[in-house]
């Protein structure tokens, strides 16, 4: 979804070559996953969004899988590798070569600030347009300790001043840089360019630009965002605080479209979560990816769901596990207790308890019975089973595929069917009852004894 | 229950023919429940509970599934077609013939303000027994934008003022109406048929029989109420807030009866389950509607019930299912992933694993093995499962109804009863087993070749 | 883990007595539990790592479940019984033939405060080490009503006021007393044993030795303490209130040990859990005591463990329940809807779906099907169930108990194996199909009309 409708053009460079030390990871922290979606990914989805068609990514050197995300979230994205990590303007210069052929807008974002939306990065872009040479993104804050303070003259920026350097007064100052930057594309590589270290940690600082553009007697623009939206994460605590942001977004998006949700706080959602009009989710439902829920479904109680489409009107749990392309058509149901993969039931089709479906096709209004088991796998292949419309599979049963059976066809409760039944057929394979009057008598009498036995010894 | 023993009759009229558009759904807005009632149904059990006999709703013409729950929430209640939609005291006159009949104490409601409790209708009827002619609720609140405003001199009210007509001074009056409204039954009807429709909206306002009182020099009284219980219900974000409330009052409640929820905020009441001493219930809980816990349960996690019985001393869980008006006798005991639908287990009875039990009875003592399936349902008829006291039902085991397994009697593993098996026999159906030594090397073997000679091609 | 390493002794009484009336419990109050472990139990593993060598409980007379705990918590502590409740310096004094003993530093703790830590005794004897003869724990708070007031004068402390008998101007102090104490071990007896009762109740006040202290010109410290910290249990609402204090401290030192938690405020743990690094950790687990999770591990939704070890790089759930000393090693799996009790499954074993293995071994990269079944207890014995590496169980296979599967077998689906089976082997113990064309349709007439009939009737 593009947000922006700006006939300007848009270079997006995102800083993601933080080590990440505070997450105690094997996992480079912007890999970390905030509602089933790497934090790079909300922000290269944001920067696209709000108009991005030309995309840097800063990251550290050889990180193969940073490397597949950013092709994934942003196909064709440059890469750009920061070997020595001088400061944040150092970063955003190993993106030289896409800044070097910015036209319009530049923003600079970054890997870890998982939550700021399109429409920020849109309004962050806007006093660009109106002559702004930098603007930057700022919040208030009641704690405004360890950020970079902006420094305002009624509209104006004059600076933005890190609280090492800062002044008694101008510590009391409460509006923080959030470290999100626009810059006019055609002044940005001259202004980072003349960016120096001077300072105590020898770093390259990228507000600094601030400074600079205010020196050139350029114009620089603050943009006030929500402190929420604005919070980097560097530790596991930070994710799962971002996480709850997302997760409330969601969810209110939810309920605003027309899902009741009886217990919110207990609905995880993921970010493309699909949910329709009229659907009914209970409490404790963890929503994978890629999962769609049309109208007028219910979703009871613990339910764990990714790569799953639900028609209108389907009913499933409690206790129920779909994954790998589960399809569910209208209405049909699926009960406690019950896992299906990579199966598709048609309409009315039902599975009430303790079963997997496994690859398998299962017709209209068939009835699966408790205790169903699709043998899908050999050991080395996996295999497909096929219930035809209005077939019946009588409890504890075992599908050894590849099977196939009819429509309309029976299978006794306790089978194992191992060939093809065919339409209207009823098959049936499992031993006679052999029934032994008095002997569980006996049996326990003897189990028994010898548990005595056992204790006297 | 009756919290009221006035000697006054009382008369309720609940306003419940609101659109609910926010809602967007198809059902009526009062229709969606809160801890599994109707928020139609609490409004209509509190006006109960506070001693109204004579109970009218004003609902949207034609709305059988209205209807049908004013007449199971409050048998015998009046319904009254609101056919236009022209304002708060346009629909109290909706039911005019029952305000005609009104002896002593009136009060109106609305269909969606679910929280007010019995206590505070009560509590907002009784200055009609000390002389007032109308009695207001309000709440004094941070936020009164949008409400009107309670004008008061001392304990008088002079007027309840909309928002869109107060002063500047008036809009900073923080006690707020919140719509309901007791009126002397001898009273009622004169007053609300003097209520003009002289404003921007042309809407004839219930509120404005407080400034007609005042006129007529009666006494109008103010009932203050918390502002959370007062609130009304437009959308689902407010009906996820309303359903929290009452979730908070009923795990307080359970607490502070002598239950420990070991995480109170994961257990779902329903708004009549009942819970004894010294249960335990550990975090992930729903309660649908109708359980009943016996001293000293233990439910388990991941616990799904609705019309259940549980005696004393039972434990379940976890990862349970029960419903369909299923018992547990004294002691009995089921474990993770068990199922049971209307069945009842007796004094001491197990079923620990992987089970289902549908439409049986099992005797004291008995045990059910894992992975025992009932077998109940042919596709047409369901049938019912007897398993005696101290009976054996060995693992994997298939119960095809309708059977009896007798008295202690023993099931082997894996086993298809098709038939009764008497008191204390042994039962066993199942293949005998064939060895072949080797031949799952060979089979391997056979299948990783094809799997070679797959990827070669 | 001990955080002193004062080389001066440390005796600690721990007054447990309480009626605890209002948990309305047939349990002790001390008994209860908060994070899997009871409050008498927190307390006494804090005052331990605080440096308490010599331990007093003071207790109901004749409860044997509490002196249990006690042993179990704190082995070779006395147990002091204390048959009148005439005050809190009464309870102490219960253990004189303790304090009688006592070298250097007293502390005196309380049984229902379960959330003190071992730091913060630590901190509390402090004073005496530098001269002190009393120090005691205070709290500043908002809502001082009910506790007894610390009245100070800079660093002096002046006396402890109980609320009934403060001054309006004392009772404006917000600085109150959490009831924690610590004592000059010299002068403790001689202390305690001039306390009165000369009060409305006729009690015995532990902070009446304050007073006394300052009379006689002793030293008395004041040791601040947060104020959630200090809470006491006194019904089952507070009870919830301090396993959720609890639970937020285990999960915050989860995130910041590296391991990932989804949402944290759905994770239960144990006192004793342990986390490794890079652990992902789903919504809605439930930790039971005895669980550690080594590096890398992914537990999803949905899990309740306990007395469970997970090795390096193993995959759970959803849905899972494991229990009685499982074990996986290290890159095992188990899927959805599986339970495993007294198991160890070998490396990179797999138990995918729907399957109970209790008192079982599975050997490394062995595949156990879908509805697999072991047969663990003939209603007398429970038998061992031994799976070779590399085996694969068919879907919906029961094993009788004691009965092996050797390395590389096979058990072909739906199988009943009663036998052992040789390593390489395949089994199959399970009926031929017998299919039977157009038998369904003919059937599903039959009761089709059966059902016409019945409703004709």
């Amino acid at each position: 979804m593009t947000t922006s409708s700006s006939p300007r053009s848009l270079t997006a460079i995102v800083l993601a070559a933080g080590k990440g030390t505070r997450m105690r990871s094997d996992l480079p922290k912007v890999l970390h996953k905030v509602a089933g979606r790497t934090m790079l990914g909300h922000v290269l989805a944001a920067v696209q969004a709000a108009g991005a068609t030309r995309v840097g990514v800063v990251a550290e050197p050889g990180r193969a899988d940073v490397a597949a995300e950013i092709e994934r979230q942003a196909p064709g994205a440059g890469v750009f590798a920061q070997a020595e990590r001088l400061g944040t303007a150092h970063a955003v210069l190993a993106a030289r070569a896409l800044l070097a052929e910015a036209d319009d807008d530049v923003i600079v974002a970054f890997g870890d600030t998982p939550l700021v939306t399109a429409a920020t990065f849109t309004r962050l872009r806007a006093p660009l347009a109106a002559g702004a040479s930098v603007a930057v993104l700022a919040f208030e804050t009641e704690s405004p300790a360890g950020y970079g303070r902006v420094l305002t003259e009624g509209d104006r920026v004059l600076a933005i001043r890190e609280e090492k350097d800062a002044t008694p007064a101008e510590r009391q100052v409460r509006l923080c840089n959030a470290g999100l930057m626009a810059l006019s594309g055609a002044q940005a590589l001259a202004l980072l360019d003349r960016i120096g270290n001077d300072n105590a940690a020898g770093e390259y600082y990228l507000p600094d630009a601030v400074a600079l553009a205010v020196a050139d007697g350029l114009s620089v623009a603050v943009v006030p965002v929500d402190e929420a939206e604005a919070q980097g994460v560097n530790d596991r605590v930070q994710l799962a605080a971002a996480e709850a942001v997302v997760q409330a977004r969601l969810r209110r998006a939810a309920l605003l479209g027309g899902a009741t949700l009886v217990a919110p706080e207990t609905v995880y959602f993921s970010h493309d979560t699909v949910l329709g009009r009229d659907v009914t989710v209970e409490p404790n439902v963890v929503f994978g990816p890629g999962v769609s829920v049309a109208d007028g479904c219910t979703v009871r109680a613990f339910a764990h769901l990714a790569d799953v489409r639900l028609e209108a009107g389907v009913k499933i749990g409690p206790f129920v596990r779909m994954r790998g392309g589960a399809v569910l058509e209208q209405g049909a149901e699926i009960g406690n207790f019950v896992e299906l993969k990579n199966t598709r039931m048609g309409p009315g089709a039902k599975a009430a308890h303790l079963t997997y479906l496994g690859d398998a096709e299962v017709g209209a209004k068939a009835n699966v019975g408790a205790g169903t088991i699709t043998c899908n796998y050999d050991g080395v292949f996996k295999h497909r089973t096929s219930i035809g419309a209005g077939a019946f599979i009588g409890s504890n049963s075992a599908l050894v595929a590849p099977v196939t059976v009819g429509a309309g066809a029976l299978v006794g409760a306790g089978s194992v069917i191992t060939k093809d039944v065919p339409d209207g057929a009823l098959a049936v394979a499992r031993a006679r009852q052999d029934t032994k009057p008095g002997r569980a008598v006996a049996m326990r009498e003897q189990l028994q004894a010898l548990k005595e036995r056992r204790k006297g010894r």
